[in-house]
C-alpha cells in the first residue's frame, strides 16, 4: 500500500542569505504551490477539465465551488477528489471534480476552443463589463455598507488572522467583512484570485449566499478580482493595491463600492 | 472615416481620498488594463485564438513573441494587429497575429481542450518542471553571472527606468541585465508575466538570443515567472519578493540562479 502525504501550504527549504558582505546559511520557509485542476460534471455528462490553477494547497473544494460560482456556471452540486486510476498517486490531491446540479447555464470557453479557428472568439465583438453582468447570477448586495472610516481599518483588522502571511512573508489574502466590520471569514493564497475563490466558496460550502458587505484584498484590484466579487454580490471591494481603468469601470457598472490604496489612515474610493 | 483612439497604458479617473477626517476629490492615474487576444498562425494554417491577457497596452508585438517563445511553440516570422473584418473598431489593437516559420513544436494545450474528457489531460500523469525543460528552446546560460553584491543592486537599477510605476505607483517591471549591471532594457505590465513576456520579446524581435545574464522582476518569483526565465536561457533570476516550493525546485533542475527578497541590502539565494 502506497502512503501519499498530502502537500502541506508551506515548504521548506535551504537558503543563502546575503546582507551586506555577511552571509548566512539557514532554513527558511516559502508557499507551497502545486496545479489543482478543476474537472466539471453535471446530469448526464462525464467530468471534463475546464481550468487549471497554481495554487497553494488547502481548501481545495472551497477554491473550486468559488471558481465555478465566479464563472457563473451554475449552483454546486458536490466536490470530491478525483479517483482517475489514470492519476499518479503525488496527483491524488491536485485535481477536484466539481459537479454541478444541472447543466451549465454556458459551456467555459475552454472547452469550446477549436471554434478559435472561426469567426467566435473570445475579444472581438465582445464586451468585458458587459459579459460579466450576464454571467452573474448573485444580485447586488442591498445591505447596509461600511462607512470609509471603517473601510481605512479592515486591512489591520484582516492581518492577525493571515497565518501564511506571518509564517512566509509572502501569502495574499482575501476576507469577508460584514458592514459593522466583523471579520466572517478569511482564505490565504499564492494567487490572489485563487485566495478570493476559496473564501467565497466556504461560504457556498456552507450554504450560505455569497454576498456580503465587503471583501478585503491584500492586493491588487485588478479587473479579475472585481469581476469575482461582482459576481458574488459584495458589498464593497477593498483593496490594498490599486484598482485598474477597467477594474473601475466594472465595479461602477457592477454596482461594487470600489476602495483601493486601503492602509493606515487612507483610503481611496473610485468613483 | 472612424478614428480609433488608440488606448494609452494609463487612465485618469476622479477618486475621493480619505484620510483621517479629511475627504479630498480629485483626478487620480490608474494603469490600463484591457485584453490582449493573441492568434496562431503557420504555413498552410488559418489563424486561431490560442490565449487571452488582461495587460497594460503598449508594447502589443513583444508580448505576443515572448510569450509564444516562453510557450516553446517555434520561431516567429511575423507579428501584426488583426485586420478581422469582424472586429469592433475599438478592438482593433486589442487581438494580435503571431505567424510562425513552421508548425508549432507542439499544438497548444487550450487548443485541443476538447478532448479533455478522456484520459488526457494538463495535470494528471504530468510533471510540471519536466514539462519545461522538455519545451525548452534556448540553451541554459553559459556566460558570467552577476555576483551577489551587485544582485542587491539591480531593482534599485531598474527603478529610475520604471516609468509607469513613478505615475501609477502600481505597475510591475521585469528588466534584462549584463553580468556587469548594465540595464538592457526594462519593460511593465499590469501583470508581472506580461512585463517578462515583453522584456524577452523586445530582443527577439530585434533579433537577438532572448538570454541574458540576469533578469530582474519587481514582485514574487512563483511558478510561471521561474517557466520563462528558464525557457529563455536566462543565468540569474532576482526578485524584489518570495519564490515558491515548486519554483525553487524548477530553477534548480533548470540551471537558473534564483534571488528572492531582493531590496536594500539584502538578498536571499534560493540553492
Amino acid at each position: 500500500m502506497t502512503t501519499v502525504r498530502r502537500p502541506g501550504p508551506t515548504t521548506r527549504l535551504r537558503v543563502e542569505e546575503h546582507r551586506g558582505e555577511d552571509v548566512r546559511r539557514h532554513e527558511d520557509r516559502v508557499l507551497t504551490e502545486e496545479p489543482l485542476e478543476i474537472r466539471l460534471a453535471w446530469p448526464g455528462a462525464p467530468a471534463r477539465r475546464v481550468w487549471t490553477t497554481l495554487r497553494t494547497p488547502g481548501n481545495d473544494f472551497e477554491l473550486a465551488a468559488g471558481w465555478v460560482h465566479h464563472e457563473g456556471l451554475g449552483p454546486v452540486a458536490t466536490v470530491a477528489y478525483c479517483t482517475d486510476v489514470e492519476l499518479r498517486p503525488e496527483q491524488e490531491f491536485n485535481v477536484v471534480t466539481v459537479t454541478l446540479a444541472a447543466p451549465p447555464a454556458r459551456v467555459p470557453q475552454q472547452l469550446d476552443a477549436l471554434s478559435a479557428g472561426s469567426g467566435a472568439c473570445g475579444v472581438c465583438g465582445s464586451d468585458e463589463v458587459g459579459d460579466v453582468l450576464a454571467r452573474r447570477r448573485t444580485p447586488p448586495w442591498s445591505g447596509p455598507l461600511p462607512a470609509p472610516d471603517l473601510v481605512r481599518a479592515l486591512p489591520d483588522l484582516m492581518r492577525p488572522r493571515q497565518e501564511l502571511f506571518a509564517r512566509t512573508g509572502s501569502a495574499h489574502a482575501a476576507g469577508l467583512f460584514t458592514a459593522d466590520g466583523s471579520l466572517v471569514a478569511v482564505r490565504e493564497d499564492v494567487g490572489r484570485h485563487n485566495a478570493v475563490d476559496k473564501v467565497v466558496g466556504a461560504r457556498l460550502l456552507a450554504g450560505a449566499p455569497p454576498g456580503e458587505a465587503a471583501l478585503v484584498i491584500s492586493g491588487r484590484a485588478g479587473f479579475e478580482l472585481v469581476q469575482k466579487a461582482v459576481a458574488s454580490g459584495i458589498g464593497a471591494l477593498v483593496a490594498v493595491g490599486a484598482p485598474t481603468g477597467l477594474s473601475v469601470r466594472l465595479a461602477e457598472a457592477g454596482g461594487l463600492a470600489l476602495y483601493g490604496w486601503t492602509k493606515g489612515e487612507r483610503t481611496v474610493r473610485y468613483v
